[in-house]
């Protein structure tokens, strides 16, 4: 697996570890990594605090993101596919869209590169999720 | 002026008197105030901590949305509309969007009913933001 979207896939879990909801995100610039998280909705009490959200917040006042790219466990909701359009990240990469739709055709209508890598452990793991905790799962999407 | 607007444009002036970015936010369900907060780009040396994603992180989980009412200083920029979309948010009313167009049309195609009030005094606020800090608010907006 790309080094990158292992990293993800190790946000994810280590959610999952704290009691969370497993998605992890991690940012990129010219092959370092800028920023990384995943989801604190349960551990921080944070509505906001999805994986992408997360990481872009630990990236910090980074400067343009021009040459960035987001990876993703998850294809991003259109909250975090708001963030890709409006701060002009151009590339997006994500483990999986099975388990959620998200929300890649407004990010491809604004430029964005969307590429789902279809992972079979990412969909794995967020369809054990969703069947032990339905209700938070549906509380994070809005649902 | 809307007793709600002007908790939003006190928290405006907040964000400004920290050396921030005056744009405020205020999350009301069934006549109550259930968040407010402020850009806090600056203070907090976080990029995601738009005023509207600062108010939904006070507010905390607070259950469905479906009866909430987002008032903003600013017409919210896509990262915001996003989370009004994807949290169900079902009305945004703002206090300008002169000088700055935001996400209605994102907004109003996912259902959600959008009121400009077009108040004078807020579009004078970041009339003077925007020509005393030009690169403060570019960067805020990703460009």
């Amino acid at each position: 697996m790309d080094e990158f979207m292992e990293m993800a896939m190790e946000e994810a879990r280590k959610g999952l570890a704290e009691g969370g909801i497993p998605i992890g995100s991690v940012l990129v610039r010219q092959g370092k990594v800028i920023g990384r998280g995943h989801n604190r909705r349960v551990q921080a009490g944070d509505p906001m605090a999805h994986a992408e959200i997360d990481c872009l917040r630990n990236a910090g006042r980074t400067g343009s993101y021009r040459d960035t790219v987001l990876y993703s466990t998850l294809m991003p909701c259109y909250l975090c596919s708001g963030a890709v359009v409006q701060f002009g990240i151009p590339k997006v990469i994500v483990a999986e869209s099975e388990t959620f739709p998200g929300g890649p055709e407004f990010m491809r209508q604004h430029g964005v590169e969307v590429v789902d890598l279809h992972l079979p452990e990412a969909v794995q793991m967020m369809t054990d999720f969703i069947a032990a905790r339905p209700e938070l799962w549906n509380e994070d999407i809005g649902k």
